[in-house]
């Protein structure tokens, strides 16, 4: 049998035959679950593709031909026959690989991508370039049922037939969103799947595929015979591939939402090893919403596909019932959605992680602001304290949503005032209202909330110099004035909430003081900070905006990179003389 | 037969029957042709749903029974039947209704749109509200063959079946975009009314829509027996309708892409009455193009849908070939496709209408900018003198584009900077790189183009006050200094040419200023002055940021704006003591 460490590239497996390949997998499968419990990751997704992987690599000849795998949660097993393997094999070397494709790891990688649907523009890309430089190569889309449903997805779908050129789409058909899949294409390939692939109605040879139905997508035998009858062909062809999510590890199997994506886990129970008990701002968002949709049938709460996230696991979506929507993976549509019941009358909520919805900026614009409807989106993750993943980052989402006009955006510091945020955006009918889920540990007030959000919270009085401390950053404002204090500067700190505007009444009493310092849980440029810094550009007062850079960065720590920005504590306190 | 003044409601064609309703549509068609030939406007999507507009009106209940029109640039018959027919008949009241659906006008218009493929996603927010709230009445998204290739459309088309609830979607398939269409989706189209509706394969059907067909689009005997059996089903179906754009004028149906939108035309030659020989950014654009595709086969231009809009008529695209490549309305995957392109080793360049980019911010930033691929986008009507339709309007892009990382914002001022920083774009292999058109008269230059595009170019050296005019607001700054000229003021110019970053040596220069006025042709939020501001926040200079309101304007005069703006020459050499 093959040595595992000796797999440097897709050439070391060629020389295989299908039953060392079926061992291989098994082999690839075990250390790949060990890694995942140890570690944690995206469980289901990458056991499921396990053979599809193998095959895909035995059969194509990577990076000579082109393989674009969406969204890239699944692509472990594509890194470990692409030359790291070790990052697999030792737990030394864990953390050598991110938890997506990266194109600085490997020239196997193509592009970094975290988001869903995405796969099959790139390729088309790809193709496109290929075919206008004489190239031959077979160019590869491997996506997944739930993200075939995204629209950058279906838009591509529609068009690569008219390239009349080779391209290989490999659904992965695991049956599963990360929860539950939502929209009638998915009866659609249950049909499919329940005629073996031969349904006279064929949304895929409708639109122009040649379609290879591939009944055991966890066989090898099957999975070789498929892709070697799809490689080189001269124009579109679909690979319907029937998987198991979790395929091999029996809690995976039995519980496919739970083990989509978990933290270190305990292999032989399943039961999480680090487990955490803290405050969690998805619960707190869920069960407040749970109740008042309880108490009024015309409040609802959308989700795109993320319902775990925004604290609705199955349980809780089934005492909401049909005032809880999932759209399925398709932000643009939920946020029309959003547009459509306000308008109905309906209180709309759409929960949704900061990443995600930049999918959404049209919509938000065209179809929510422009018709000033008062729907309410509520993001999730939009902060430093966010996911580290370069591809997943949420601190851009103030710059992106605040200029848009009509929306108020608000930004509460405390739970408190993020519930009350939430309500005055609910029982309001004048304004789209975007609510930002602080970031960072959970902090509480037991002052009553002042619910005029068009205007500033003064939360400690000083003068001479300002803090002001948008969001989960009003508590570094406060340490800063705390360490002020101590070198007898009384600073005053003011809690904004709202950054789409300006309380120029509480800015003008700024005026008069030295020295006024903004700061931000997201990046500066089109941020809050600046449109203070420019109200007060004709005063004297000196005016420092802080926050983070604009910049892309990968698995970082947080703490860092407030300190490369100038953020802690004691650098604020140090601008002051 | 019914004096058209007469119509105040769809309830005053209801007694009609199909004979005196088609003599009705005969003259609504004609009083139509009437205005747009003297006015201009939407003429082959407005002429080809004459009929079908009169059906709808005739067998549902509006505003009870709600229809949603997609895009809404075929309105034009629907407010004629529905109390705004004045405007259509009376020369003196043609400017009393817009373009497009408006709640303003009417309670039977549902929503403002001017973009394409929202209609499905809206009236799903709709039904679903309807069934939250215990309602009966029909729901209707009409929608034309090109806009249901958008992402937004496709989201929503495959989410609908699972309502399981009324809902009728109406599709217009006159057989076009406002080009020719692209995708496989219109050859399936293409077999479905070859087959008369009776293909086994089914996109529709598969998709779970009971599916009607119509070959006889524009009768209504046809239309209203279609109509009449989908109203009232307790699930979703789809009635296709089989149109002719531009039907009833022979000049828009030998020529529908000339005469998708039009200025006015001699209704007998159907000629333009006129004709603006004067330079156009467009021409200038494409013809370069052409030259540099011709020269290079790697580099590629693409249009999601609009090639007109950005000076490639049919005769060009021939010339260019397989080089041009129109994604159809889909600028989300369009988007993909430049990232695709550019890892591929071509040099795309996406050429696309700036309030049309805004359904790509997350390709933007997760495809082309987290990989740092060296795409280009080029916008039109980015500018106060862009598209003055609330649901077209140019000037956010600014704020949402360069607040992007990687990207290079660049706003050149003059025809030959422009070039200069389209080709610099091109050339280059480090960065996406986005070329906003200048707006407003074009501007040449003969001094060389200063092609360090990460320096600001000082074009007047003054002292004491220094004005930096963004893109085509240069020349405003240039006025204003001639004014402070007068004034024994002589202030510094500056063509900043980058939007995206600040060139700080040049503004470190300008902190022993009194006065910095920053002007952009884009809203002032989230935009370029206030990153200027920011950065001189510490230093004592006073600093005035000037551009627009962020706010949603209609039917705007550009002067007007300007003025209510303080952006006249004038008002801004009066900040000036």
């Amino acid at each position: 049998m093959i040595d595992l460490h000796s797999i440097k590239s897709p050439a070391d497996i060629k020389p295989l035959d299908v039953d060392e390949l079926t061992r291989l997998s098994a082999e690839l499968r075990a250390i790949l679950l060990k890694k995942l419990a140890s570690r944690g990751g995206h469980v289901g997704p990458n056991l499921g593709v396990v053979e599809a992987t193998v095959a895909l690599h035995y059969v194509f000849n990577a990076p000579a031909d082109k393989i674009v795998f969406d969204v890239s949660h699944q692509s472990y097993v594509h890194k470990m026959l692409t030359g790291r393997i070790d990052a697999f094999l030792d737990p030394d070397r864990y953390g050598d690989v991110t938890g997506y494709t990266c194109p600085e790891e490997s020239d196997y990688d193509l592009f970094e991508v975290g988001h869903t649907s995405t796969s099959i523009a790139l390729a088309t890309g790809l193709a496109e370039a290929r075919d206008l430089t004489g190239g031959k190569e077979n160019v590869v889309a491997f996506i997944g049922d739930a993200s075939l449903g995204g629209g950058e997805a279906l838009e591509a779908l529609n068009y690569v037939p008219t390239l009349k050129s080779n391209f290989i789409v490999v659904l992965n058909d695991n049956q599963m969103s990360i929860a539950e899949n939502h929209g009638s294409l998915f009866e659609h390939l249950e049909e499919l799947r329940r005629t073996n692939g031969q349904s006279d109605n064929n949304l895929f040879k409708a639109l122009g595929y040649d379609y290879i139905y591939v009944r055991e997508g966890n066989d090898l035998k099957s999975l070789i015979r498929a892709f070697e009858a799809a490689k080189d062909r001269d124009h579109a062809v679909l690979v319907h591939l029937n998987t198991m999510k979790g395929e091999g590890y029996p809690m995976a199997e039995a519980n496919k939402e739970r083990f989509h994506y978990t933290g270190p886990f305990d292999l032989h129970t399943g039961v999480a090893t680090a487990t955490d008990d803290s405050e969690d701002y998805t619960d707190i968002f869920a069960r407040h919403m749970l109740g008042r949709m309880q108490a009024d049938r015309k409040i609802v709460t959308i989700t795109a596909g993320t319902p775990g996230a925004i604290g609705f696991p199955p349980a809780r979506r089934a005492l909401a019932g049909r005032n809880f929507i999932d759209a399925g993976i398709c932000e643009q549509a939920a946020t029309a959605y959003v547009a459509g019941l306000a308008k109905g009358g309906c209180r709309p909520v759409f929960a949704v992680m900061a990443t995600f919805i930049q999918r959404a900026y049209d919509q938000l614009s065209h179809d929510i602001s422009i018709n000033n409807l008062p729907g309410v989106i509520v993001d999730f993750a939009g902060s430093v304290w966010g996911i580290p993943d370069v591809t997943h980052l949420g601190f851009f989402d103030i710059a992106m949503v605040s200029n848009i006009p009509n929306i108020v955006f608000l930004a509460p510091a405390t739970a408190e005032e993020y519930l009350a945020s939430i309500d005055w955006a609910i029982d309001n009918l004048e304004h789209p209202v975007f609510v930002r889920t602080p970031g960072g540990e959970i902090r509480h007030s037991d002052k009553p909330v002042n619910t005029d959000f068009f205007t500033y919270d003064v939360v400690r009085e000083g003068s001479g110099v300002a803090i002001i401390g948008a969001g989960a950053f009003l508590s570094i404002a406060e340490a800063a004035a705390d360490l002020m204090r101590e070198r007898g500067i009384n600073a005053t700190v003011i809690n904004p909430r709202i950054l789409s505007s300006l309380d120029t009444r509480c800015l003008d009493a700024l005026k008069s003081y030295g020295t006024v310092i903004t700061l931000e849980d997201g990046i500066i440029d089109g941020g809050f900070g600046q449109k203070v810094a420019a109200y007060l550009g004709d005063s004297p007062v000196k005016v420092h905006v802080l926050g983070l850079k604009k910049e892309f960065i990968d698995r970082y720590d947080a703490d860092k990179v407030l300190e490369d920005n100038g953020l802690t504590p004691r650098q604020i306190a140090d601008l002051i003389g």
